[in-house]
């Protein structure tokens, strides 16, 4: 598991299109560019309890969003498989049927 | 652009789990199973307007979240770059920067 800013980030980056504008506005400034809460109220004239609630409650369709589609697990998975590939091509090591095996494995992620 | 039923089985195979279960019946009766929509409105006891209404919506829904998400248009490139990678490699066909370049693209996907 990712520390919870990383996998924020994260889930935030692959589920934004699915977010209203005031939540991706509260989540950008508090997970990209590290306001405070405070600063969040103070920013939309509303109090902090305010922002807290609707980032708590964005966080969590974030994660269901994350358990129905799990856009964010294949990507890791992806990603893990072409950094092998790469690492065989670029040192040179590598087998044809190594290869194919993880192309076949890539298929199946989607 | 694919055939209007095959495109809805790929948006009803990648954004079926942001349906509700009704939509995923109707759906899954219309799209995979071949009901009419006659058929559809005898076994729940609705009218076929209200099951009409129902599909109809629920495809629009699938073509926003493509349109937010881009599911398909992503795993029809990644499908195609693997299957050059693929087809490289069982001709024997291949260089290592040619791979190379493909994974890059791959990456670049996410």
């Amino acid at each position: 598991m990712l520390e919870k800013t990383t996998r924020m980030n994260y889930l935030y980056d692959f589920y934004q299109s699915l977010l209203t504008p005031k939540q991706r506005s509260y989540m950008s400034l508090y997970y990209l560019d590290d306001y405070s809460l405070g600063e969040i109220a103070d920013e939309y004239d509303v109090s902090r309890q305010a922002v807290y609630d609707n980032i708590k409650r964005t966080e969590a369709m974030l994660e269901e969003y994350e358990n129905k589609l799990l856009l964010l697990q294949k990507f890791q998975e992806r990603t893990a498989l072409l950094a092998q590939m790469k690492e065989m091509l670029d040192k040179g090591n590598y087998s044809v049927s190594a290869l194919q095996k993880a192309i076949i494995e890539l298929e199946e992620l989607d």
